[in-house]
């Protein structure tokens, strides 16, 4: 292990942290919130820069990092972001609780958005905007990890799979060509947040909070660049006005789009990105759940006494659709009410989740395509023994390893969101009663089987809000500490796919040769 | 395709299924059920008889089968076989719609036990005794699959993972080698089930049932045998005495054990049986299931209102994670109000299944451990590129390929449980309540997600009860005609592990080359 290096490398991302922190600092300023919730940010501020400063003192020798260190350190980079994200929230009080704290910051960082705040309005302004910052800045940073594990001598186009075989990066070779692919990403996710922020500023303010309107659109585009999804008004996004809904719909649908496509636009190969199969598997599940969600909202297949007017129930469709195949979470209605035939498909949606290379999560697209062809394959191949198929796609041959490995990266999936499910039911919240306040009225939600289901789910898939009594209108506040340790890290398992947790957490990458 | 051939083999089965419904055949006299009960039996008890005879005309010219035709016969060989099952109950009127009952010979071919029947008294002995006979006949279809699917010149040992890429059978060797093994197999399955119903008479008779001793430990043990689930009585096994629900369950223990393993004890091969991994990880996990929900149960972790006393919390627990870990679904209680716990650990055990060469559905034992391994080595070699690791089970390394085989296994697995989930979410039952009547009062379900996801789980597990409502006291009647079928080839899919059913209906399989 090549200590001092990945403490080198940790040091350098806690400056970061702590420059990222003079945002919600001067929030605090701006909004004249009293020393307390200008502390609240400056002390760990101060913390992280001094911490950073001392791990860049001893100098490794080795500047390489080998696969299993770069692994550990990415994992390591999301806890220790989080344990020091999570302190303003304990010493502003708007979080009192600090593994509750960390519960949120993990949420944010993981770009989920569960929350455990049980009234959204007691939050300062500088609390608000570190919660929906934390999504901007994870989802910039996953884009970074993505892009660090590109196999070496690719143009970019091949980040639709997230190749745990990559080899390791040296840490040269991030520090020069991929600077240049890294900018242009970084510019496309900061061009796009200020276009949708430019654009919700042209609606009217949210009725009550007239003085917002560009707090919220700026806290709101951080929410669907990240795909986070942390709420800041009572219902999520359910104050906004149609127009900003469909708004922050398109926008999800984008931020959901591989950002190697972007740059592809870029670079002019538009015929390429048309031709894309990741992207037609994108749309076309995209439009088939939106189409179905719409059909059972007005009524088509399951009886729905809910009276939407046919236009609320398309931007419902489209909004939540959009929201939950991207994994952002936000909600323009009460979704936990909505017929068995939306639920099922939200349910498959969040499970799916949107495109390899964006910042949402859930098992990607691009393993959805390769795991279908794959299985096609085997049949194919049972009725003709002489059939010799290649796995293609984007026209590139997948090679068998590949496909293997995707199969095993949704069987582990699956195996780590019921274990989490069964940790969860030894809670003693399980068989309570909550009562849910929401625009579909009043309903009492019993925390059962599919609560715990679809919570596991939620986190692994960084969603955020689930089903039945941790719907869009709950929260996480009843889980118990253990469960929320246990949450918390099906956040990080599911943000980083699932291995580099592992690796950090196995005794043997810590052994000595 | 070797049409001639494949009618040839079907056609013997059918001749085979007539012959064995001389027993409910019996059965209707004995009880001297009147006229129409001894016709419905005796109608299509000629009818295959005569179509079998027919099929047997053609002479092929070629003896021996490719494996694509191996595969579409045995799909063909349930579908057949259920067809013509179901015209008993058609004509003696205990279920008059014919889809319902090919749903319920399906259920009872397969071994699923998954029911449309509402009222079971209103039943005639002929009626009840097919039903749980199918499961009897079903379990013993299911060993000869399997014995006809190990690969060539092994001891038999290996019979603990459906090699789907192992050579298709030749009919004369079936009729050599094998027939051996066969014998010894059915000598075990007969010999287990005989021990059972003379166990079963040592008790006293089901109180108000005194003349019906001998025909339900009949049943009972059929019922067992074929991991099957078919009640005969309200509330499945409730009424019987606590011994004989002892009995059950110890005898459900033992039928979900690879059959392979009694071979090898009677070959003197005791210290192998001892250290079967596969062994070791079944019992393991049963015991695992078995002191949870006995935890659970007493209100060791989730408040529990309903009162057992502890001997009926630990005999529920035996009882009911011994039915759902072999995929039976007897069931002694209400376990769908058992507490999130419970619920969780009967959900997973659904999903895992018993042990591979039992007649037991669901993932299976060996899979799960071979899935466990694969991801370990997977991520060991993270860790460490040159860890050159092999996976073993038994002692035996197991090929890359069969462990990318299983993680395919398992995904395409979870593919169909959401398909059919999604599916079933079209119904119109979806929304609506049922109350159910059980041991433990009153208590109403809603049909939702849940309950579709269980009810396709249980299905493709061949368990039968499901959670909410399709719990155990309720039943699968309100269900659609569609989802009725789909439920069917769910079953059909998960009972011959998957790939057959798709090698039958894809057009490929009957395309000239």
């Amino acid at each position: 292990m090549n200590y001092k290096l990945l403490g080198r490398i940790l040091g350098k991302i806690m400056i970061l942290e702590g420059a990222l922190m003079l945002a919600p600092f001067l929030v605090s300023l701006i909004y004249r919130e009293g020393a307390r919730n200008v502390l609240a940010f400056l002390i760990p501020l101060v913390a992280l820069a001094a911490v950073g400063a001392l791990l860049q003192l001893p100098k490794p020798r080795r500047t390489a990092l080998y696969q299993k260190e770069g692994f550990a350190l990415v994992a390591l980079v999301w806890i220790v972001m989080t344990l020091f994200g999570a302190i303003p929230f304990v010493i502003n009080g708007d979080i009192p609780n600090y593994v509750d704290a960390c519960f949120e910051m993990m949420s944010g960082f993981t770009t989920t958005g569960a929350s455990i705040i049980t009234d959204i309005t007691l939050l300062s302004h500088s609390s608000l905007f570190w919660r929906s910052f934390s999504h901007w800045i994870g989802g910039m940073g996953i884009l970074v990890f993505i892009l660090i594990f590109i196999p070496e001598g690719d143009d970019g186009s091949s980040m639709h799979l997230l190749r745990a075989e990559s080899p390791g990066p040296q840490v040269g070779k991030i520090a020069s060509k991929m600077k240049v692919t890294a900018r242009t990403l970084y510019l496309i996710y900061f061009g796009l947040t200020v276009l949708e922020v430019a654009i919700l500023m042209l609606d009217k303010p949210v009725p009550g909070y007239e003085s917002e309107k560009f707090f919220f659109s700026l806290l709101a585009s951080f929410g669907c660049a990240g795909t986070g999804g942390f709420g800041f008004l009572p219902g999520s996004m359910e104050l906004f006005s149609p127009f900003s809904q469909y708004v922050m719909a398109t926008f999800l649908v984008l931020f959901g789009v591989n950002f190697a496509l972007y740059y592809m636009i870029l670079m002019g190969k538009i015929r390429d990105v048309l031709r894309s199969e990741e992207l037609h598997g994108y749309l076309l599940i995209f439009l088939a759940g939106l189409g179905t969600i719409f059909l059972s909202l007005v009524g088509r297949f399951n009886a729905f006494p809910q009276t939407y007017t046919t236009e609320e129930a398309f931007r419902h469709a489209f909004f939540q659709t959009a929201s939950i195949m991207t994994t952002t979470g936000f909600t323009t209605t009460d979704y936990d009410v909505w017929p068995t035939l939306a639920v099922t498909v939200l349910f498959l949606l969040m499970f799916f989740g949107a495109m390899a290379g964006s910042t949402a999560g859930g098992i990607k697209t691009s393993r959805l395509v390769i795991a279908v062809k794959g299985i096609y394959i085997r049949i194919r191949k049972l009725i003709n023994p002489r059939y010799v198929p290649k796995t293609k796609i984007e026209g590139k041959t997948v090679s068998e390893q590949t496909v293997s490995d995707v199969f095993a990266f949704i069987t582990f999936y699956v195996l780590i969101l019921f274990t989490t499910t069964l940790l969860l039911s030894f809670d003693p919240i399980c068989g309570t009663e909550t009562v849910i306040v929401s625009d579909a009225g009043m309903h009492i939600e019993k925390h059962g089987f599919f609560s715990n289901l679809s919570a596991s789910l939620a986190c692994i898939s960084n969603i955020g809000p689930a089903f039945e009594a941790v719907g869009p209108y709950a929260s996480y506040a009843g889980y118990s500490v253990f469960s929320k340790i246990i949450l918390s890290f099906t956040m990080l398992i599911g943000r980083l796919e699932i291995l580099p947790v592992f690796v950090l957490f196995s005794p043997k990458t810590w052994m000595k040769k």
